[in-house]
């Protein structure tokens, strides 16, 4: 891939702003079969060229005032990652005990993270050093500046997955071990750290779903119309309704 | 689209992991052909169907947990925004006062929101609320609750590129005129607000790019190997040498 834009190919003639149908689904498809992957094939390495394209995808994400405050640092070094899957053995003990006794054996059942299987390991920082001047649009908002990180790890996320690549992300690590082993200068922040690698199987639900560790929300659950409704507080019987449902536009009726 | 799973049909019978090569490119195309858009079509509205697919494709982001912690509030109501516009008006005013004399007219040149003109506005929240229990991931970096947020814009930004519909992300808006506005309870934080709508055009590059605004980084100026390596505080001649490479593989030869 070039930093050019693609060519026109996907855009219908007619409307030329519209992606061709088959090309709309493709896109879908890989938002719906994207999954958090913690189990790897041992056997299969990453390709420099495919691994490229993929942070290229992560590089082409929407910035805050053109900020680009990303940086990935590729990580294959084992006794790096080594030292990062202490951090995290330390991390889940920590968050471990934060659970009632009988959800804990269910949480340290669970593979939380693939750091030594995977072949690649990347950690995404964020750049919020001063620059020359003010970014444009972070005066009321500074906070946009993660976001744009955040943005850049999903392209990440949905470009690997188009390439048969699975992606874990691991949030129980310190971030000041983060800092040391990569070296982040005060002022950059890691975000994410992920495990990357051919996965074992991309699975048809979310783990934490498949265990029913966490029961996942419907789409009308998140969705409001002009004004957030607070459905915790609603009787159960409307939350039911909700669930059964399924359809946003049907909530619109009720409200 | 149901809450299932899509068919097999975008994966290689040979390779169940692997997406179809079209496929691939198709979702390529959309990350490389995503804008932020701020000139809307005001002669088109967006069709609820169309508008169930992308919040759809938002829900089906990653989250710390399985924590689901988005809220997508649907604004269609215009003395809503007129009101969200004024505070726009008045963050633009404060954010202009930053800049020097020369880029503040440069700065207030630059649309940086199509508030009334876009038929929809979406205002994402992030629930970060006390629950049942702790979220699993979140203990020692509880960031990656609004991260989950922002892989869910990233995907509402991809799903609406692919139905010919643009987004822009307006930052320089009070987040406490939001919370008001749309009624957050305490814990639930504004996110993004995203304008939403057919554009007047997709452009090639991002209009800061093209307005010579900032300059862009390339892939390789972001891309590390083990370590971070700080370019800059690099000899200018060695940035040079990265703009010039445009490969992130090439980079690696140096480090």
């Amino acid at each position: 891939m070039s930093d050019e834009p693609l060519p026109d190919g996907f855009l219908t003639p007619d409307a030329p702003e519209e992606f061709f149908e088959a090309d709309r689904q493709a896109v879908y498809a890989a938002i719906a079969l994207r999954r958090d992957i913690q189990h790897f094939r041992t056997d299969r390495d990453i390709d420099e060229a495919v691994l490229e394209r993929i942070l290229r995808a992560g590089h082409l994400a929407p910035s805050v005032g053109l900020s680009q405050p990303w940086h990935f640092i590729v990580v294959r070094d084992v006794k790096t990652r080594e030292r990062v899957r202490e951090s995290f053995l330390r991390c889940r003990e920590a968050e471990s005990a934060r659970f009632s006794e009988e959800r804990r054996a269910a949480y340290l059942a669970h593979k939380l993270e693939g750091i030594l299987e995977s072949p690649v390991n990347l950690c995404v920082g964020c750049d919020l050093r001063d620059r020359d001047e003010v970014i444009l649009g972070t005066t009321v908002q500074p906070e946009a500046i993660r976001a744009s990180a955040c943005c850049a790890v999903q392209n990440i996320w949905l470009a690997a997955r188009v390439e048969g690549i699975g992606v874990g992300w691991v949030s129980i690590v310190e971030p000041a071990v983060l800092k040391r082993e990569f070296g982040l200068p005060a002022g950059i922040e890691p975000v994410a750290y992920l495990c990357m690698g051919y996965p074992v199987a991309f699975r048809s639900r979310p783990m934490l779903e498949e265990t029913a560790w966490a029961k996942p929300r419907t789409v009308v659950e998140v969705t409001h119309r002009e004004r957030f409704t607070d459905r915790r507080a609603a009787p159960l019987s409307d939350l039911d309704d909700a669930r059964t449902q399924g359809e946003p536009g049907e909530h619109r009726s009720r409200s």
